[in-house]
C-alpha cells in the first residue's frame, strides 16, 4: 500500500506536519558507492522556495542515511533515509480542520479512514515526494553504473507547448523548461495565475537513455504499465502517455509502426517500448498534471458535518505543481527502471550460469 | 510477472498457438453465485469474426471452470478457467519465424529471452486477453453484488470523436460505439483502412458507476495509478487519462476543481478519484490504442540474423484493436475495482469489529 | 494465498473431485530444456496405489504442459501444468457431507468460508500436492543445471528411527526408507496400524547438495524461514527442524558452533544455513508428519448443525502420510531453492555488470 | 526481503552500530488508539542488561513514533518507529573485522554481498529484533481489541524442561520461566554456562488465546506455515513445532486426532490449527533456539583471506538467547495473527456486504 516496486522496493512514511518523513529502499545491490552529496543535490532541485514560481515555504530538506551504507558503499541491506520536517506551521491549517478542500484528498481520506491528519494535507501532501526524490537519487546512482540516465523537463504549461526538447536547458531553468523559446511565455502564465490567486496545469516529458533492450516483464509488469502506474501515482497527475501516446491513436498503422533497420529504429513512436519490453531506443513518457488545487480564490465546498460552505484558502502553495513535479517524474522513472534492471536478472538460464559458475 | 492484483489476483498463462490459454483467479470471496453463462457471454463479446470490423479468425472461445465453484457458488478457493485454442493455423506464421514485425513484441521478446514462440505472437498475442475478459466477468459478478457496474465504449476512431456517451448503444453496436451519430464515420474509417491494407487507432472510454467513496490505497496503490497500470498493460495501449485527463492540464485550478456540495460534486473533472481514492462520483478512464501493428502493406525490418528485409504480412488481423479492446478495458477496470473493494476491507478498526464481533 | 514463492512463483488450483488440478509456474528462466518424462516420473513417485503401504486409490496422474515450453525448451513465459482427476468416487464421501472429520480441515473450512466442497477434502485434499510435485520437478531441472540436487527419505516412522541416511536406498524403497536396517520394522509398524484401522506418523529428512554459499535473503526471506514455511505448509506437517534442530537447543555453544577451516566446516549442526543464508554445506531439513487423520476406527465429532455424532470413516487412505510426503518435501525444498537462486541475483552490483555489460 | 506480512507489513532497517534502527508498519487499520507507553514497556521487556542472565550491554531503546498516529489514534497511514543506537562500542569489534565467527552470519554475509558491516554483527545482529518487538506491540494493541492475547515463556533451557505452563509467572520471571519449579535449575544452567565462557540453548512456548476459527489462508499462507516462517526467522531459531509437534509423529491417528464435541475439542494436539486455519482453540507454537554462538572459549575459524585462525571472542553477550527471544516470539506471533485477521476479511461475500451496505 505504501510500497512501490518488486525487487527494488521503496516504502515511504510520514506526514506533512509530523516530526519527519522518510523511506526504506530495499533490494539495492551491495557494492554501489553511495554519493550522499548527490542525493542531497537532487532533494535541493525539488526543494520549494527557490523562485517566485514555486511555493514560498522554506524546507531545508536535509537527508540523513540511517542504514545500509558502510564506508560509503551499499551493503545490500535496506537503506533508510530520514528527512526532518522543520517548517511546520500547523496554525496555517486550523481553518481547514473541518473543511474539505475541492480537488484535494481531504474528502476521500475522511471517507476512507474516518480520521485524518488535516495539517498540510497530512500523508497526501506533496511533501511525501521528497522521499521519492531521495530514493530516486539512489536509483539514479545504480542506473548510472549501467549507462542509463533519466532526465525530465516541462513540455507544456497552461497550453503553451515546447517545440524543442533541450534537457540540459531544463536542468538550469527555474521552470525546468525544455524549450528556451517557450520558457518566457510559460513563466508568464504561471505568474499571471499566481497573481490571479489561481493556478495552472502543466506537462512533463521524461526521457531515459541507455536502457538496453529487454527490460520489462510481460504481461503484468510491463515497462509501460509500470511507468504509467508510477507517473499516475504522483500527486496531481491525470494522464500518462508512452512515446507518441494519444497522437499514435490518430495515425495509421503504416505511419505509427517504427521501421527496424540493422542500425536501429527509424522512428520512435513506441517510446522505446514494444510489448511491454524496452527495445533499446529512448524511453519517452509524458505526464500531465492538473492545476494546483490549492488556490486562494473563493470556493464552494462542505464541512465535515456536511454543511455547505464558501471559503478562501490561506497558506503558501505552488501555482503550478508540474514544475517541481518534474524532479519527481525523474525519480519515479529511475525507480521503475532500476527495478526492471533487477527483475530482468534471471530471465535466461545463461544469467544464472554467468553468476553461479564463477566460484 | 504474469499476475495482476493484490487481493483478487489474476494469473494468466498460455500462448496463441499452444493447446489452451487460461487463468487462475485467486482471492474471490466465498458465497458468490457464479453465472457461467454470463462469463461465456462476455467472452462472446470479445470474440473475433463477428463482423467485417474485426479479424476473420473464428475462435469459439468456450470457457471451462476447473475449480473454485461448488454447486454454482464460489468456495473461496482459486477459480481456474480454461479456454482451448482451436483455430491455430501455425503455417500462417512460418513466414515470420525469422522476422521481427515492426510495432510488435517479436524483437523485444527475442532480446529478452533469446527464444520465442513466434506462432501468432505467442504469449504477446492479444489472444491472452480472452483470459482477462473471463476473469473480468467474474469480477463483474462480484461488483454487481455491491451495486457497481463497469461499461466501456468507443470514444474515438481515427480522430473521429464521439460527442454523446451512450453506453447502452455501445453495447449493441458492432463497433462498440458510444455515439450513434459518429458511428457511421468511425466504421467507414475502419473499413477504409482495411481496404488500404492499413489500420487505424482508437480510444475507449470506461465508466464505473456505484463505486463508494473510499476505494484506492494511498500512496502506491492509488486507484488511478492502478487503473493506469491496468489499461496501459493492454496490448497496443499508449496513453491513459483519468477524468478530464490531458484537458485538466490546460484548465485553471478554479476551473478544474470540482466544487463540493451536500448533494455531491458539481462537476467531475477528477474522474471520481481524489488523492488516489474514489470520491463516490463516476469513475472515468480513457485509454488510447495505437493502430494495429499487423498491416499488409510492405514494411521495412530485420531478420533474426540482423539482415535488413522488406516484407508483407499475411494472415487475418483486426484493422482497429480498440474495438475489441473495449471489452478488455471493461474487464481490467472490473478487476481493479474488485481488488480495491477487497483491499479497502480492514482500513478501519470498525471493519474488523463488524466482522469479528458477529459471534 | 494460493501462490508460493517470490521470483519462481507457484500458483495451484483444483479440488480433489473437480475436473482437474494443476498449476502455473511463473518466473522460470528461458532456455531451460524441459524433460517432460522427468516431470511425469516424479509424479509417478508420488502416485498412490503402488504398494500396500499407501492408499489403494488408483490415480494415473498424467501431466500435460499447456504453455511456456516451445520445442522442448522453456520460453520464460508461465508454465501451466494440468493433471486430470480420473478416479473420483464422490459417493464415497456422501456420508461425510455433513460431518466434520477430526484432524481434518472440514471444520475450519466451514468456519472460514461458510461453504465447502466436501468431496474428498476438496481443496484441502493431499491430492493438491501432485501439482507441487510437478512444479517441483521443473525446479529440480533448473537446479540440476546449477549442480544442486534435492533428495529426501524416511527418517522415522512410529518412533522407529533411521541410523543410516542412504538416499539412494530411499529412492528404491517403497517406504522411501533411508535406513535399510530400520526399514522392515518401519514397514511392519505401518501395516500393523493399517490392520488396526489406525494410522502412524513419520519423519522425513530432506537434503540439498551443491547449494553455493549466499542463497537466502535476510531478514524476512531467510532460507531457513522459507524452508520452514514450505515444509509446515505440507498437509499433516507439525514440526520442522533445520540441521540439528531441537537437538541444538540441548547443546552448549562450544559444541553446537561448527568450526570453520579453509577446507570447510568441521561439523554441520547448522544444516548449511547461517543467518538465514546458505553457507555452502549440505542443507538439512527434518519435517515431522502427524499420523493420517483419516482412520476407520470410530470417532467422536459433530455435524454441520452442531449435533454430537459418532462415526466410522470409509474410503481408502494412506496409513502413513509421511511416506508419500517424502516426494512432496523434495518438491517444496526444490521450489524454495530455485526461488532463492533467482532472488539472489542482483544482490551485488557485479551481478548487474556481468549481465548487462555483455552486449 | 526485509519486509514481513501480507496485509500488515513490517519493514525493518538498521544495523547494530548505525545511528538508529527502526521500522515501518503498514496496513494498520485507522481508528486504533496507540498506547505509546505500552510499546515502550514491550521494548523494556526485551532490553538487555536487566539481570545477570542477559548481556551486560545497556541499551535504553527509546522508541519514537514518526508517523501514522494523530492525536493518539492510528490514521491508517504507515507507522514509522525509530529506536536510536546509543551504546555502540565499535572498538569492541575491531578484532573481528577480518574474522568469521563460527555460528554467526559473518561468513555468509561476506559470501553473499562481498561486503559487510562487521560492527556488532551489523544487520544480522539480534539488535534488529527491537524493531520487531516495537511493531509486535502495535499488533498486540490491535489484537487486544479483538479479544486475542499472545504470551510466551521458557519451556526448556539446557534440557531442563517446564512441566507447568504458568504464563503469568513467566511475565514476572527474569528468565521468562513458565514453570516456577524448574526455574532455579534453568537459571543455574545459564549462569554455569556463563562462568564456563560458554552458552546454552533454550525453548520457548508461545500461546495465543481468543483467536476465532477461520484465520489462516490455504494453501500457501497457512497459519501454521506463516508461524513457522516467523519463528524460524528469529535469530538462532532452529526448530518450530505446532501443537504437539514432533510428539504427534509418534502417536497413532486415534490418539492424535482431537475429538470434536458441541462444547469444543477434547484435546489440542493440533495446536489450534487444522488445514492451516485456526479452529478456535488455543494456538500453541514451540520454538527451539540454539545456544548463543558468541562464546568466549577459544574457537577455530578462518579470516577473510581464508587463513586458519584460533581466536577468543570479546565483548558482552547473552549466555542464552532464548530468554530475550521469548519477547520476540510473542511479537512475531502477534504480527502473524494480526496479519491473518486482516487477510481473512473478504473471504466471504457477506463480509463485503456487511461493510459496504452501511452507507
Amino acid at each position: 500500500m505504501n510500497s512501490f516496486g518488486r525487487r527494488l522496493i521503496l516504502s515511504t512514511f510520514g506526514e506533512s506536519h509530523g516530526p519527519a518523513i522518510g523511506c526504506i529502499l530495499d533490494g539495492l545491490p551491495a557494492g554501489l558507492p553511495i554519493d550522499e552529496a548527490f542525493i542531497q543535490s537532487e532533494l535541493d532541485r525539488r526543494r520549494p522556495g527557490q523562485s517566485a514560481l514555486t511555493t514560498g515555504r522554506k524546507e531545508p530538506d536535509r537527508v540523513e542515511i540511517l542504514s545500509g551504507v558502510f564506508e560509503g558503499v551499499s551493503t545490500g541491506t535496506p537503506i533508510a533515509l530520514l528527512i526532518g520536517n522543520t517548517n511546520q506551521k500547523s496554525r496555517d491549517y486550523d481553518n481547514i480542520k473541518k473543511i474539505f478542500r475541492p480537488g484535494h484528498a481531504d474528502f476521500t481520506y475522511w471517507q476512507k479512514y474516518g480520521i485524518r491528519d488535516y495539517r498540510g494535507g497530512g500523508r497526501s501532501s506533496a511533501r511525501e515526494t521528497a522521499a521519492r526524490v531521495a530514493a530516486g537519487a539512489v536509483a539514479k546512482l545504480m542506473l548510472a553504473q549501467l549507462g542509463v540516465t533519466v532526465e525530465a523537463g516541462i513540455l507544456e504549461i497552461d497550453g503553451i507547448r515546447a517545440h524543442r526538447f533541450d534537457f540540459d536547458h531544463a536542468r538550469r531553468s527555474p521552470l525546468n523548461a525544455l524549450d528556451p523559446d517557450a520558457e518566457a511565455a510559460q513563466q508568464e502564465a504561471v505568474l499571471r495565475a499566481k497573481e490571479a490567486h489561481d493556478s495552472v496545469g502543466g506537462t512533463v516529458l521524461t526521457r531515459a537513455r541507455g536502457v538496453p533492450a529487454g527490460w520489462g516483464e510481460p504481461l503484468y509488469d510491463k515497462l509501460d504499465a509500470r511507468l504509467a502506474e508510477a507517473m499516475m501515482g504522483i500527486n496531481a497527475a491525470k494522464a500518462v502517455e508512452i512515446g507518441s501516446g494519444c497522437q499514435s491513436a490518430r495515425l495509421k498503422g503504416s505511419e505509427n509502426n517504427d521501421p527496424i533497420t540493422p542500425e536501429g529504429f527509424l522512428s520512435n513512436h513506441s517510446g522505446g517500448i514494444l510489448g511491454g519490453i524496452s527495445d533499446g531506443d529512448e524511453i519517452l513518457v509524458t505526464t500531465w498534471f492538473k492545476p494546483t488545487p490549492s488556490i486562494f480564490k473563493e470556493q464552494q465546498s462542505i464541512d465535515t458535518e456536511g454543511n455547505p460552505i464558501r471559503y478562501s484558502l490561506k497558506g503558501r502553495h505552488d501555482p503550478c505543481v508540474a514544475i517541481r513535479g518534474t524532479i519527481v517524474c525523474e525519480a519515479m522513472a529511475a525507480l521503475v527502471l532500476a527495478d526492471m534492471a533487477l527483475l530482468n536478472l534471471g530471465r535466461r538460464m545463461e544469467h544464472l550460469r554467468a553468476i553461479y559458475s564463477r566460484g
